[in-house]
């Protein structure tokens, strides 16, 4: 087993990598977990003693209303400040039950069980939460570090395997960023990470947290180096948005897209690139981009007056933040369409 | 003018009591102000220039529904990250127009310009926002300082008189629970505060708002000592959702009725309730209750499984935190009504 801390400005956050749920231990007058069916059926019966809140599947759930239903729930339960609650399943349960444990009576201790490769190297780790409104990914939510994060990875076994795919496509944007070694680990470790051996997802999913985690420390409300994590998504969130394609695709499909700025603007080589797409490929992700978005990167929440600050590699493991202006971007997309 | 700071963990706070609304001066790439009707038609003409969106009056719209329309009007006028979200108004806009700033794309910066009494000494200041939930107040929201809070006291003078007597509820708690030499102020200037003189509204504003930061420096997210702020509130949130009186009436109710917990419990001396009362009574505000509360206290979010933490008087000018269970309290209560 493996530990970290986050110590951000929000409060700080424990992590442990390759610890067993069922050794979870629960500090708190009553536990309320926030679940979704698929979860509950596959993990159920290992989850701690707690009252039990599912939620529906898919992103399209990601919403307000969800978050007003839990409020409805929490009041019903009679949750208060010295109870927890507990997100158990991917991406979207930690976000919604974060974003609701952040703002019920202003804010109620929670952590998270993340079950998916994505959740566990990003959605659980850093504090930021939300939902989605009108389409627009993540427009509403606050920051706020959850009390801990424990990444079991025994629960990924259950994951179909187009799952395991969208989540490496975050381990991979983790190493591009931040990590060479992580990204040349990968390379030669392809077959055994796709069949989830355990000690190299720990390894992994390690490294690729404390990837995150450096960067958030250094800038938790994400002014300037957090931006970095988003490699890829500026291009993904309108992606996704508008092709209705997964969001490990869409990250895939925009790091693609987002490198050749890098490589247009003489700031990474072409052979890295490659060597991105090469492990994308290998991993089975797809780098091709079909679909008009200029509409949606005008809208996406990065955006600061008519210029989009975007991450950009520098090269495999190195990143750097700039500024494109919309128009600029749009000529790149529209010229991939 | 007279200017103040707060330091909070979530952000500075510059406060300016006695600025002109027209001398504010906006440093922003667009400027957004929520407002509502009746502040509109009185002061509208003084507003900076901005985008202006409307929100309807009273309780009933301090909602998850008013907040999502706003996300929308945001979404429309391309809010931003180099914005300015501008409460103008009383306490329920600067709550509804604060935690819509502080979730959209989980953060913009935000200031507020109270209109009313209730808003400048307490509802704008401290950081708190949020919106009713189920007919519980304030049951959903998150805690991040405004950048700035401009308390023009001139622009009280449109508030009606009921509103006046409102306010200065507030005014009184502050002083009871910090600041005897203010109480005792207020006894002696009953007639120029009704009057709002602008000399005597600075003093008592800005030396409310003083006691007020003291507490929230100490402790931001309300662990403890800034529960001495909600003295009067326990019973007055129970109060106002089943009598439907005014959020002033219910903390002058509240006061009393938790006073007498003090003088029950040999905190207080009798004399200094009747101070109290008798402050209250020549401002014109109600003293007596009467209503069947229980069931909204049982739910009332300052709860700790079945104990209230209470904050309570040791006598003028001098509060504490107690320990009460909710049966004691609601014994209190009943015998009362």
């Amino acid at each position: 087993m493996k530990s970290l801390k986050i110590a951000g400005k929000t409060g700080e956050c424990e992590i442990a990598i390759g610890q067993s749920i069922e050794d979870i231990k629960i500090n708190a007058e009553k536990l309320v977990v926030i679940t979704d069916r698929n979860v509950k059926k596959f993990h159920g019966e290992r989850f701690p003693e707690a009252e039990i809140i599912e939620i529906g599947l898919g992103e399209r759930i990601k919403t307000l209303d969800t978050v007003s239903t839990l409020y409805e729930k929490f009041l019903d339960m009679e949750l208060d400040r010295s109870s927890l609650v507990m997100g158990i399943g991917g991406g979207i349960v930690c976000d919604v039950a974060g974003f609701a444990a952040t703002t019920y009576m202003r804010g109620v201790n929670f952590g998270f069980v993340p079950t998916t490769i994505l959740a566990q190297v990003d959605a659980s780790i850093g504090g930021k939460n939300g939902v989605n409104f009108k389409g627009y990914k993540n427009m509403v939510g606050t920051v706020q570090q959850p009390r801990f994060v424990l990444c079991d990875v025994a629960l990924l076994k259950t994951l179909p395997e187009k799952e395991v795919r969208n989540g490496l496509a975050e381990v991979v944007k983790q190493a591009a960023i931040g990590d060479a070694a992580l990204f040349s680990f990968l390379e030669e470790n392809v077959e055994q990470t796709l069949l989830l051996e355990a000690e190299i997802m720990e390894k992994i999913v390690h490294d690729s947290i404390v990837i995150k985690t450096k960067i958030v420390e250094k800038d938790e409300t994400e002014r300037h180096e957090r931006m970095k994590l988003n490699f890829g998504h500026t291009i993904a969130h309108a992606i996704e948005k508008t092709a209705g394609i997964s969001h490990g695709e869409a990250v895939s499909i925009g790091m693609i897209v987002e490198s050749k700025i890098s490589v247009a603007n003489g700031m990474m080589k072409k052979a890295e690139l490659e060597r991105l797409k090469g492990l994308l490929e290998k991993i089975g992700l797809p780098t091709t981009l079909k679909a008009n978005i200029s509409d949606a990167i005008r809208k996406d929440k990065k955006r600061r007056g008519n210029v989009v600050k975007m991450p950009v590699l520098n090269g495999i493991g190195d990143s750097k933040i700039i500024d494109l202006r919309v128009e600029d971007l749009e000529a790149v997309v529209n010229d991939m369409c």
